[in-house]
């Protein structure tokens, strides 16, 4: 199994992580969801991690570009449901998550989502 | 990793089933699901299967089984993102998963579940 699904709610796409992504994963997952924003015109993306109890550089580094190229396509990354510990460790480590957005969790990261969605409607006119 | 996270989304909880299911991670999900029902006071459940490219009588019997479960908490369960070479496959091996609702995508499965809860509400008088 190396391709993590990639579900459509509404405006947004939502990706849960449970594997311990390999470099093939990875570059899969990016492929498959800027894809996927182009093809539904998602405008916001929603990361869950809950499940993963170590996010080590490599991860790290997915992330951010995750969120870089969602950006380009017009897209708002939130990162969620991170635990405790792991931000305990990424803190330690040096590794800030610069250019990603965190929520506690799905229903927060959709709030934030929304709220992102509102500002773009009203800029774009909508 | 032998733990599948449970997302919460309003009133329901949403599962995204990616690796296949080892006889312990199967009984852990039923484990987690049925305290997490209890915990929130979520009445759907939403298990997402597009990752799966085998279904057996196992797995089916689990969705069978954790269907049931959460219908005696009173809540409903929907299983979406069947892939068509799956559903081929159960039907010829005669497995119907009775009991079990399904809907194509999570987008259809979220319908069918605020449908199901908008019955429940006029029943229970809200």
């Amino acid at each position: 199994m190396d391709r993590i699904p990639i579900l459509q709610m509404g405006r947004n796409l939502l990706v849960t992580i449970q594997v311990d992504m390999q470099d093939q994963t990875a570059l899969q997952l990016q492929d498959d969801l800027s894809a996927k924003i182009e093809a539904t015109g998602a405008n916001g993306v929603l990361i869950d991690i809950s499940a993963l109890e170590i996010v080590d550089s490599f991860i790290g580094r997915m992330l951010a570009s995750i969120s870089g190229i969602a950006r380009v396509l017009d897209a708002t990354t939130v990162v969620v449901g991170m635990q405790p510990a792991v931000a305990i460790t990424l803190v330690e480590l040096g590794l800030s998550l610069e250019g990603v957005r965190t929520a506690l969790n799905v229903e927060r990261g959709m709030k934030l989502l929304s709220a992102a969605q509102q500002d773009h409607d009203v800029d774009a006119g909508a």
